[in-house]
């Protein structure tokens, strides 16, 4: 029997806060999910250090993959299926690239990736065609269907349709983040009507465009994204404890380079000081192994390792002040003077960080990162950019924001009087 | 100025799911949130291994012991302050008991318990009354302030009022985790009107009394709890991971026992094997440590170690079927015999677990677990127990329930005929 | 083409609070939808009087029709469509029964059935068969098919299937008002998991039934139930409002029996009070119409009359106290002498209302209203009946619950002490 | 002892699906809601025609003048109380301000108003001075307290701080509103948190401001006002049911005025028809009984009052195409001759209608409606207007949206090719 084909005896669902239910009827999808590369991922979270501000933020990249395949699955199941500019062949890949699109993820990814130099999606493509569970159960559906699912994910896919479910400024990626981020944060933004969308959904040869009576829905789509990233995903607390983490790295990279000793060695981290990382060493690593290490370094000779670990461990994070880089270079200059003369590393107590966000943008060709516009299907058949007919999304269109904070420790700094003045 | 009636400059909030927000005023409640110990919550699930069965139920016990609190508060600063039975002195110490009743959780509790013959409760007292950051910020109080605290936890306080706020068959305990867990598990199970049930509360001599018009909002709560154990609490595959992480942390004590030489030495369970657990030691385990454990365990020598863990670690469960321990217990050890014919070491691989539940009580004087009923205020201003008032909880009341359920590895027993036809 | 199988050019939603969305495809639901008889039922609320203790309880019956049509075209679209047991022919039946279920339901129906005598399950057939939109639309299908759909409602159809989907236990009408009264009132009870209900119907020659694996659910269901009838439907404020507006339909009639001489001439009453109702003249009454009357009859000469119309258009209801049929019988025959003594007509203002509802029962073969009782399908195939499975429906099954209650007009009697003291 | 401190002998509370509860403490607010001017509340729908769009839409003013006052006494007991900017003698007006804003609401206002060239807001404080029982209460209070609350309503009052609380860009009745309104029709817009705007909220001497930390809060609020309007207030199809009530007035108006003979006197109508509506007429009518007058214009012999109220019954409402005053102003004459030659009155069958909304403005001194701007309070003190610091709302802020569209009967127009040809 065709496996791609092969169907479950009786459906399987979960239980899912955000979707209801979860259902799996093909046998594919039911092998992938109990691969252990993809139960690998119920140890990294969604939100890596966010659950510090919103404490509700636990919740794991598993969970969130669970629910992009299921938005794919009711898009290609109850919406496109039958229509004529739609490749029912093309399901099984949609669904398995929905599902396996963040596979690639380690722990804390946005620190790791800066401090290493290290790629998730280059890891997620990896895990699908290296020597994998997960590739041997997709090798079983046809030789190269694992290179299929990478490309899709990898946006190179010759069906610009299917990469467009999955990576678009409006994909099933960020309509599941969005909506399940807000529940497990609890904000009351990220709520918008995603059954409308996804029922003005069609499909079309180079991407997905939505009927132009379910624009307000949209329109509320891209305003749920705004607030968002900026009232939870660039959260200044959470940035906060993001530089401590990257600063531990730093830290223990820098030692070992250094020759330093430790007490117990690291040794899930020694391919990552080298910047060697195998696929077997990457997949070994989570988030309990990361903290595992953060918490034997409270035991370690170096004091700003340990000190930055127990920041970590303890919720004991920097406190931060706006910062202007363009109009306060100087004043940042004389802080990391008076830091040094102080006896606080600036390299580790001095950090300037900085968020950006576009919103939406219109298509601009030949810039470096073409995004797609959002395009909406108008009565009579034509498509138009969305920016053209909402106000409201013209009115963010192709602005970016940028936040830069300065963040540092204000128990170490207390009773340098200099440096605090500056620093209020 | 007296640490105790310290208010914030401006009051903290946390954005919290299920209760909106968490309102913080008071300087000893901030400051005990900030400590290590109670920071350590964040690494322990509230639901142990439910994640496995509800994939949401990711939220760790950090969570819970917030909502316990704020629950309290609200009893305590909206319903109760000003009457006259209500003495406010208490206040703080209702406050700090509800945020702390949970400190000594470690991870897995339940399965760390039975197989190191520990209690939680011991360890939470321990940390209240040892040499930690929570004992200082509460010391701070005053001397015997601790004391009160661990009393209170104990159930052992003189006012018992005060300990029906937290251990009752209906206290903000259980209130706040009925509703935090439907809420993250996605079930629709766990609801009920807890702000009508805070309003008709009342303060008495010995408990807390609830208005005979909230009765309905009351025996909603006792069905919600109801039905929360037996599709979530109690599931049965949640119960078969724990019947593996039980028999994980079983190996392992043997197989130190018995002199075997771990290839990567488990110093963090070395006091535990030898059932001689300090608090230090106590207070470093986590589940993040647990886990790096069973993951290193990957590549021990010991089969069945190995082999357990990697059931844990990628969810390769037991399977079950229903057991009655009066009729089939010859049927049990067959299946231990032919287990070990097997090869199959039915100490490990054959389990019989058994959860039981009792929903609501009315009081037995002299019985082993003096439950305190829950009672109603009459308009006329007697007291009379619910299941007298209640055709429904009475209907329940007093009647245990008990499932027996045995598990065993399906993948390992798979060709075995004679035990496969048992089994079916 | 077949006008039976017409679907719509372009799918219609409704907007929807409870189901979220109302998918219409059809033209004959579209057709039945926009008949002068169905678009009626917004001009008669749900709950009757239930608004005056529950503000937010507006809702009209036309709301309800549409969910009652939405679950049961999930039923048959999503669940039963393809099974061998299900003849897909009956969809449109089972659609238009479930739409037009209540289509003979008049204003307050409960008090105009009491007092003139009236059944609306009689003018829902009259509506489907007689001269009507409705009729029209349903005869296009086929000559015979009013008479079918009247069937189905009057539960005389020949697939007892089909009829269960509409009546019986739990059945598509109750799932929807149980919700949408819950919704609408605010209140906490209501909630149950319909989304997995509706997974586990299994169709059956006689009846729906239901997985065992969706016990929980269905007991969830009948707690809800349970509730919604006690803290909702009985509510005694509501009842307070009932018996006073049944009063005033009983003053006008008696007082048109009298010969009495009303201002404006009560044209859409005449043929009530003689209990000589015309379809025509029923279908023009709503309660727009009836609360005109009670309007203009604020200036009748007849003070009772007036009085009570005051009372109900201004919500000024009467007080009550519990009262034992059984016990009291005297009392209420002292009590009505008192009223007498004092010129306050017993007739009126000294009413005794009572509510009885049965939970749930199981089948008892021969008895007056013979209930069906909800089937659970076992994993071997086998049906067993909920209340042997499920503890608490075993709890509450066959129990009939009875309140009494003596409902007075508190400011009347204010003043005559001996009243005052018996009713106190 | 002094009525406006008088407390109930114990809380009442309404169960509110918006707030959860409403709390009434206050013996005069208990009275106010008693009193038959605001029970009529009850028969008038907040959103007019918007049911015959949204069906969930049913809901009176009774429902939301509740919750306005609910918000306000939020506000007042817990977020104002005790700060020295506010005056806590001004608590009751601002309940009874806030309780009573809406109370001289007719049914159907806008049409009313405009055919009949009346104003809420004159007869909301005709009620609260006039011969009423709202006014018997509220001058228990003081002889000068009616005044007082009239003029809060009225804008008028000297505390321009108790005004704002009820009337600005961010007051409690729009904040209720918007989420009462998206809570009944069931749409996801309308959700903002207003748990966190209240606890921002700072009394100062001209109005309230925001502390700057809940910017993004009131943000998200703008947001959900703009698609509010949008998506629900100016749908289409509502204001179709609008155009043609507003017809039948002017229809009934103009028969009467040409002497046309009613078969049932339209007693109710006559003083609107003359323009000379008292308080008493003015009270006397609610939405049933103009329907009640619609519903008998059904048998009239005038064509066009007959074929309008039919329509509106019924539920057959106009279609529509967008219409541009400016460039088609000659496709409208022409239309407007053809209408007439094909027999069809355009007087009444082909009507312009436009809607327009300003979604936020910053202060505009000196134009005609000067708009009140949404200050925040930043955190060294200064106050900053909204669209200075928010992005998002500078990006709509001033900005008008205007839509005009062209309504007509496709009914009547069918068959008439030139007329179809020019609404294609």
């Amino acid at each position: 029997m065709d496996y791609s084909a092969e169907k479950l005896h009786e459906e399987k669902v979960f239980k899912d806060p955000v979707h209801r239910y979860i259902h799996v009827q093909d046998r594919v999808i039911w092998d992938l999910i109990g691969t252990k590369e993809f139960q690998r991922l119920r140890r990294i979270k969604q939100l890596g250090t966010t659950f510090l501000t919103f404490h509700g933020a636990e919740h794991s990249r598993f969970n969130h993959s669970l629910g992009v395949y299921e938005i794919v699955r009711r898009i290609t199941d109850t919406v496109f299926v039958g229509r004529p500019e739609w490749d029912q062949e093309e399901r099984m890949l949609s669904l398995c690239a929905a599902l396996l699109h963040d596979l690639g993820h380690g722990p804390y990814s946005h620190s790791f990736e800066k401090v290493f130099d290290l790629d998730h999606e280059d890891f997620t493509k990896a895990i699908v065609l290296g020597d994998t569970e997960v590739n041997q159960v997709l090798s079983r559906i046809s030789a190269d269907f694992p290179k299929k699912v990478a490309e899709v994910i990898d946006k190179t896919y010759e069906s610009k349709l299917v990469v467009s479910l999955i990576s678009s400024q409006i994909d099933a990626d960020r309509m599941d983040y969005l909506q399940r981020d807000a529940y497990y944060t609890g904000v009351s933004y990220g709520h918008f009507d995603m059954e409308r969308i996804l029922r003005v959904m069609r499909p079309r040869e180079d991407q997905v465009v939505f009927k132009q009576s379910g624009m307000h829905a949209v329109e509320d789509y891209i305003m749920s994204r705004y607030q968002m990233y900026w009232q939870v995903y660039f959260h200044p607390v959470t940035r906060s404890a993001e530089v401590i983490l990257t600063k531990i790295l730093h830290r223990a990279k820098h030692l070992h380079e250094q020759g330093y000793s430790f007490k117990h060695k690291p040794h899930h981290f020694y391919s990552f000081f080298k910047e060697e990382v195998t696929l077997e060493d990457y997949l070994k690593l989570d988030e309990g192994i990361v903290q595992y290490y953060f918490q034997i370094w409270l035991e370690e000779e170096d004091d700003v390792l340990r000190d930055l670990c127990a920041r970590f461990i303890n919720r004991n994070l920097y406190k931060y002040v706006e910062f202007d880089p363009a109009k306060e270079y100087k004043k940042l200059t004389k802080l990391s003077k008076l830091f040094e003369k102080a006896g606080i590393d600036p390299e580790y107590y001095l950090v300037v960080d900085s968020s950006s966000d576009l919103p939406y943008d219109f298509y601009r060709p030949g810039e470096e990162e073409e995004r797609l516009p959002i395009h909406l299907l108008m009565k009579n058949g034509e498509l138009r950019e969305l920016s053209r007919e909402s106000d409201i999304v013209d009115s963010i269109s192709g602005k970016r924001r940028t936040d830069h904070k300065l963040y540092y420790p204000a128990d170490l700094v207390a009773g340098h009087e200099e440096i605090c003045e500056l620093l209020d």
